[in-house]
C-alpha cells in the first residue's frame, strides 16, 4: 500500500502545469533515503567508511542530500560523467573511483582531480596510472587492486564473483599481479577492493561471503608481506522488490561484521561499502497517468505515457492505482475491474512491458499508476532518447 | 568485411581531437541509405506511398538525406518529441502519427498542426479526436483506423499482431467499431492500418499477410458498404543481421505485390509503406577503442568504451576489427589470438555485453572494434545517459 504522505505528494505534482501535457514523472522521497543514513548510521562500525554509489542515481537534489549526512564519506563513481558530477559537490578526497574499461583520459582526469584513490582492475590500468602520474609529475597516487574472488555467493540478485569476468583480477593470479604491481614506485596499494555481487536479502550470505574476503586478505598479506590499510568490499545489501517484508538485517550485519572484524583483528582497517540500491531504491516512484484501456482477445491492457523509454523493470515491483475520478470519454469505455491485466508503455513494441499478468483492482483511463521501488537504476537505465518522448521530470519531496 | 570506403571514413574520425577524450562514435553511410531508397523506387509500384519510419533513427543529417528523395513521401512519427522533429523537416501534410496510446496533448498537437493523418488505435482515440476537433474548431480530420489482424506472420522478427496486443483493435471486433467511428461527422475514415510484424526476410511470408489484409480490407469495405483509399500495411523489410547473403527480395516483392493489385482491383487504392530499420539498419557503424583485454578464468575480455549506454544489441551483429598498430603498454600485455572471446562495454554490470563467444582473429588495446548493421535502433534504444559516460557521436559520411 502506498502511503498517504506519498499520495499527497503525487496529487500535488498532477495538479501542475507540466503534468497536462506530459502526465508522468519520477517522484523521490528524500526522508526514506535519509532513514536508510540514519539506519546504516546506527549500527555501523566506527571503521566502516559508508560511500554512495551514483550510478544507482545520480539526480543533484539525491546527491545534496547524501552529501550532507555526517555518516557518508563519500560518492563511488564509475565514469568520467560521474567524476565530474561528483566535484560539483563532493570534495576530491571523497571520490573513489572504480569499474572495469576506465579510458585514459578518465583516468588522468581523476589523477589530475586528486580523487582519494582510483580501483585499478587490470595491470594495464596500473602501468597507465603510472604513466600518467609520471607525465603529470603528481608523485604518488594511492589505488586499490581489485579481485575478482573465486567465491560464489549465495541468493544475489547479480553475480559479479566467481565467474570470467571483465571484473577485477582473478583471485588465482592476484598474488603474481601484486608483486608486480608493488614494485611501482609512484602507486602505493592502499588496499583491495572486491564486489562480488548484489541485492543479497540474507545477511548471513554476505557475511560468508566478507568472511572468505578476509581470509583471502590475510593470506595475500602474508604472501606479499604487507599490511593493506583498506578493505572496499563493495556493496550488496539487497531491497525486496516483492514486498513480503523480507529486509536485508542491518543491524544483525554490522554486529557480526564486528565479531568478524575483532576475530580478524582488522581493527584498524578501514572497510569501505559503496552502497548505491539500497540507499535510493525504496526512495522513488514511477508516476503515470492511465492513457488508454484496451482489450484484446480476452486481456486488458492499461497503456500508461512512459515505458521503456522512462523506466526498465527487470523484475516485478510494487504497483498501486490511485484514482482520479475522471469523467467518462464515452459510454462504453473499457474499465478493469478486479482482473489480471497487462501493463504497458506507449512505444509501439511488444517488449514495452511494465508489468504481465498483474492484479488488479479497478482502474480507468485517467487514474494514476504508481510504481514503487524505482529510486535506484530507474531513471538513468531509461531509453530515454528512444521515439523521442519527453523525458519524465524529477522530484524531491518530504526532505525533514 | 568493412568496405574499404567505411574504413577510411572510420580512420578519419579517429584522428579527430573528440577521438583522444571519448573514443568512440556512430558513423552512417548515407550512400547506403541512398542506395536502399533507389532501390525502393525502382520497383515500388505508383500507389505506393513511402514514409520513413523515424523511430529507427531520428539523426537530422539522416532525415535531411530521406527528405530530399523524390520517392520518399513522408515520415512516419509516434510521439510529440517525433512530431517536433518532423515538422522541423517535412510538411504538415507528410507526416502521419501512429502508435498506441497517444496523449491527449500529443493529439491536440497533430490536429492543430494538420498532420496528413492519425492512426487512431482505439476507440477512445477516436472520441478524444472528435473531441479536439470541436473544441479547436478544425471541420473535419482524416484518421485511419488500426486493426489486430488474426494472423501470424511467418518468420518474423517481431510479431505485432495475432496475439492479445496494445496495438490496433482486434480484427474480431473491426465491424463494430467501424460502424461506430463511422458515425463521427467531423471524423473521416481514410483507410485501414495493420502492421503485424518487422524483420520479414523471405518476401513471400509478407505476401501471404498483405493477401490476408487485402481480403480483410474486401470484406470489411463490403459489409460497411465504403470504400476506403489508404491501406497502410506497416513496414516489415528484414535486414539480414547475421550477414549469411540472405536478403529481403524487393524486386520479386513488389512484382507480386502488383499482381496482388491487380487481383483485388486495387489500383486506385494508396498503399502506404511505413520502412524504417530496412532504410537505416545497414548504413549504420559503432565504433569504439578497445579500452582493455583481460583474462579471467580461461577466457578472454574484450572491453570497449561504450556499453549499453551507447548501443543494446538484441542479436548478433556482424563485428570487424580495425588494427591500429598502437605501442605496447606494457611487455606482457593480454592480447587475442584465433580465439572465442567476450566483448563487453565498460560498465560494472556482466550484462554491459556486446557479444559472446565471438571467434576473434586478431586483436590489441587500442584496436578499433567496428559493429556493423546499427543504424536503426541502435543510438535512439540506448540508455544513454547511465553511469552518465559521455554520449557516442553521430558522424555521417559518403553522401553522393
Amino acid at each position: 500500500m502506498l502511503k498517504e504522505s506519498i499520495k499527497e505528494q503525487i496529487l500535488i505534482k498532477v495538479k501542475g502545469e507540466a503534468f497536462k501535457k506530459h502526465p508522468f514523472f519520477y517522484l523521490y522521497d528524500l526522508s526514506n533515503i535519509t532513514s536508510k543514513l540514519e539506519l546504516l548510521n546506527t549500527y555501523a562500525a566506527d571503521n566502516i567508511s559508508l560511500y554512495y554509489a551514483m550510478k544507482a542515481n545520480s539526480n543533484f537534489e539525491i546527491l545534496e542530500l547524501i552529501k550532507k549526512h555526517p555518516n557518508v564519506k563519500g560518492v563511488e563513481i564509475a565514469s568520467s560523467g560521474e567524476l565530474d558530477i561528483a566535484l560539483s559537490h563532493f570534495k576530491p578526497l571523497q571520490v573513489i573511483y572504480t569499474g572495469p574499461g576506465k579510458r585514459p583520459y578518465e583516468l588522468e582526469l581523476s589523477l589530475n582531480n586528486k580523487i582519494r584513490f582510483l580501483s585499478a582492475e587490470s595491470l594495464t590500468e596500473v602501468y597507465r596510472i603510472s604513466e600518467l602520474i609520471e607525465i603529470h609529475n603528481l608523485g604518488k597516487a594511492d589505488i586499490l587492486i581489485r579481485i575478482n574472488p573465486n567465491y560464489d555467493i549465495k541468493n544475489s540478485l547479480k553475480k559479479m564473483g566467481g565467474i570470467s569476468s571483465k571484473m577485477g583480477i582473478d583471485e588465482d593470479r592476484i598474488i603474481d599481479v601484486l608483486e608486480e604491481v608493488l614494485k611501482f614506485k609512484n602507486i602505493n596499494v592502499a588496499g583491495v577492493h572486491v564486489f562480488a555481487a548484489s541485492g543479497i536479502i540474507e545477511h548471513k550470505d554476505l557475511l560468508e561471503y566478507v568472511e572468505y574476503i578476509f581470509r583471502l586478505v590475510s593470506k595475500i598479506e602474508s604472501i606479499c608481506n604487507r599490511e593493506f590499510k583498506i578493505i572496499d568490499f563493495g556493496g550488496g545489501f539487497g531491497i525486496d522488490y516483492s514486498c513480503a517484508n523480507k529486509k536485508f538485517n542491518v543491524e544483525a550485519f554490522f554486529n557480526h561484521l564486528k565479531m568478524l572484524v575483532d576475530n580478524f583483528q582488522y581493527n584498524n582497517k578501514e572497510l569501505v561499502l559503496e552502497l548505491g540500491r539500497f540507499i535510493t531504491a525504496e526512495a522513488g516512484y514511477y508516476i503515470s497517468q492511465i492513457i488508454d484501456i484496451k482489450e484484446s482477445k480476452g486481456k486488458k491492457h492499461i497503456i500508461i505515457g512512459g515505458g521503456i523509454n522512462h523506466i526498465r523493470l527487470i523484475r516485478k515491483h510494487p504497483i498501486n492505482i490511485i484514482p482520479m475520478g475522471n469523467r467518462l470519454i464515452y459510454d462504453k469505455q473499457p474499465a478493469v475491474k478486479d482482473e489480471f491485466v497487462e501493463i504497458e508503455g506507449p512505444l509501439c513494441f511488444g517488449e514495452d512491458k511494465i508489468d504481465e499478468d498483474i492484479f488488479i483492482k479497478e482502474a480507468n483511463i485517467g487514474d494514476l499508476v504508481v510504481i514503487s521501488h524505482v529510486g535506484a537504476y530507474g531513471y538513468n537505465v531509461a531509453s530515454l532518447e528512444f521515439l523521442c518522448h519527453p523525458k519524465p521530470n524529477e522530484y524531491v519531496c518530504c526532505n525533514a
